[in-house]
């Protein structure tokens, strides 16, 4: 990341030079030869907690480790007995991943956390830094494992599943960096939800809306739930491509393009309607086995997924699928066949806080977009747990989830003075 | 093939029995414990013809091997200078394939020979019967080796393909069952075109038409053409399912989709127009090393194959493909990158030999339709070298190159009928 100086927006060098030098430590500690490996529940994820720890400690925050093993960073305020106001993300990186995704968020609330220490009036309400682990599903299969200890969401048979890489349960993991795993087991709530005023989160933006709006950030709406199919089966009849007329046919491939076709004629109409939605069918495979050029195939399997933040339009669009997969079958002697349908619930972002950030991206005349979180956050575990929750994206190119990942400190700095003017105004 | 009496269409039971036997003896000689398996240039290929030239001298032909080791047996006509009229089809199959595909037509001929023979006053033309070797394209990779040897039509690059199964080459393997091997590689005309009146081959349908209409036969209009791309590639852009909104996405899986969607709206108005095609895509797939299920595809590869009777309908629709590719493409910013275009000549039958067939099966109260034949088959290598050619399909159940072939005999019975009577007519 060589930014230069001339993109600091007329901030303290110091802080600017501060974040450069903390992202630059954080990167060396990480870099795995392609990119960033700062696996959940490894040794490098550790590292990184210290060496923000030592930065806390530095600007005069006291700092703890929960009993989920994330780091928490406390300034007090005048009046303990208020909700405290938590910002944060967390460190953990896929494999092979960038360096922003999940630290930026870190290094931003560290950032408005010195901001605030550095207020000569100390605001009412105390708060709080967390540098939280294991947000990446890449290494246990399921998402959010540190911020779900703080509620008691893990189960006793989430702590049994072996990791992708070393094949060692996660408690196994979690227990070697400090986890109380007992007490994570017991389902024991670490956090009171009713303890805190808000959850704070700044994350790059995984998608290239704000890139191609040419806006340095957005804040989100809500976090977009979703429902899948892993593998649909359209099942028709083989037959000799040459030999076989169109109306005897009934071809799985033909059906399944006519069912994926009305599907985004229906989602271009529902947007056009103002519904938040996206389609997508990303695995798309006719049997390796017995297809052939020369035969009308008789299986197409696919993978589909909607997405939304929208409950009442994931059930709606479902149930579109359903009946076009119904219409298809009739018009063209094909059947469909499902596996299991999962579904993960979305979450709703907090009215007040959005427009908190709004009016302050406003007051600051920082261009932004509310926009829709495709990808999942720790912030959709607060939320759901009762906590009002909000989220500032900054502009990110090539996507996440890779070392291409690519965010200008000048545009992570307008995140930071969104977030600092609103937390401030909520704390003070 | 259990094929009650009360099927046979009141011809003497012998006929009707020495066609059961008959086939009942090849099957026994090629049964592989799964299908019949009387592979090109194989040991179990010679086996047939030699049981097919054991019954045709046993009727008083006189038999013989040409130099590339197909048999040939003739009823000599009175007038030995016209040109003759053959018939036949070819003795392999596919390893585990059926027992009808070709020697259904080879046996039909041999039928139709009796017929002849015993006629009290003798035929002016001279009748043969060819039995082929090698027209499947399993073994090698090339179809109709043993009509392709009568026209010089093999290279010496042909004959050093190696086999699928042994990987010997071609030219082993025909020397092995007396082909004349350097004869075929010199290019030399075993059969010259303007020695033979026509060609005449029965074969199975191998699609579901006459089934579905429920007719016994069908006269071929002509052999289907094709053009083929064994892969095409729509390249689209990978981005995160849930973070990228429709207007940003380039999803090859959605392209392709369309492609296929449009390309069959073309096809029906095509046939409503009355044109003569089939389109298919028999594999399909993204890449299995990068889709998933939250990742928008950013390839899909596809097989695209176009057929019909008519070389500008082929070439037409083949223009349209290209420019629905341009459109989709402009649409959606995806790109199609393209294989190489392998192009099939179809053949078109002989027009005074359909209308000849179509007279008899008139004559006999016989209901058949005109059909295209999607298929290829030794008749359009017969065409092509000039040789006014046709052909008589027999209604078939399961498709053929399976051992779940079904051909009623009486429907046999029927073809030959009408071969037999136009064959009659043609030669007296």
């Amino acid at each position: 990341m060589m930014a230069s100086a001339t993109r600091n927006r007329g901030h303290a060098p110091s802080e600017y030079d501060e974040i450069s030098t903390l992202f630059d430590a954080l990167r060396d500690a990480a870099f795995d030869g392609v990119g960033i490996s700062r696996v959940a529940y490894s040794e490098v994820e550790s590292r990184a907690l210290e060496m923000i720890e030592v930065e806390a400690r530095r600007i005069g925050l006291t700092t703890e480790r929960d009993a989920a093993a994330n780091l928490v960073a406390t300034l007090p305020g005048s009046d303990g007995g208020l909700p405290f106001i938590a910002c944060g993300s967390h460190v953990d990186s896929v494999p092979q991943g960038g360096n922003f995704d999940g630290a930026a968020g870190v290094v931003a609330a560290l950032a408005v956390l010195r901001r605030l220490k550095a207020l000569e009036r100390p605001l009412k309400r105390t708060v709080k830094l967390f540098a939280l682990r294991g947000e990446e599903s890449a290494r246990f299969g399921k998402p959010y494992l540190g911020s779900s200890c703080l509620f008691g969401k893990l189960t006793p048979s989430d702590l049994e599943t072996k990791a992708e890489d070393d094949g060692r349960s996660m408690g196994d993991c979690m227990r070697s960096v400090g986890v109380a795993v007992d007490r994570i087991a017991a389902r024991e709530v670490l956090l009171e939800p009713a303890s805190m005023a808000a959850w704070v989160e700044l994350h790059i933006e995984q998608g290239p809306v704000l890139t191609a709006r040419n806006l340095p950030i957005g804040i989100v709406s809500g976090i977009r739930g979703n429902i899948r199919h892993r593998a649909v089966e359209c099942v028709g009849q083989a037959g000799h491509s040459g030999a076989v007329p169109r109306w005897l046919r009934h071809d799985a491939v033909f059906g399944m393009c006519e069912l994926i076709t009305h599907l985004d004629a229906h989602w271009r109409t529902l947007l056009e309607r103002g519904h938040d939605l996206v389609l997508t069918s990303g695995i798309v495979a006719t049997d390796p086995k017995v297809n052939a050029i020369a035969r009308i195939p008789e299986l197409v399997r696919f993978a589909f997924e909607i997405r939304s933040q929208s409950k009442a339009t994931l059930d709606a669009v479902y149930e579109l699928f359903l009946s076009e997969c119904a219409s298809v079958s009739r018009e063209r002697g094909v059947s469909f066949r499902f596996d299991e349908k999962v579904e993960a619930a979305g979450a709703t972002m907090d009215k007040m806080w959005i427009e908190r950030l709004t009016a302050a991206a406003g007051r600051l005349n920082l261009p932004f977009e509310t926009i829709a979180s495709g990808a999942g956050h720790d912030a959709a575990v607060f939320a759901n747990a009762g906590v009002p929750s909000a989220m500032v994206f900054v502009r990110n190119q090539h996507g996440s989830h890779n070392p291409r990942e690519a965010m200008d400190l000048s545009d992570l700095i307008a995140g930071i003075d969104v977030m600092h003017a609103a937390i401030q105004e909520a704390a003070q």
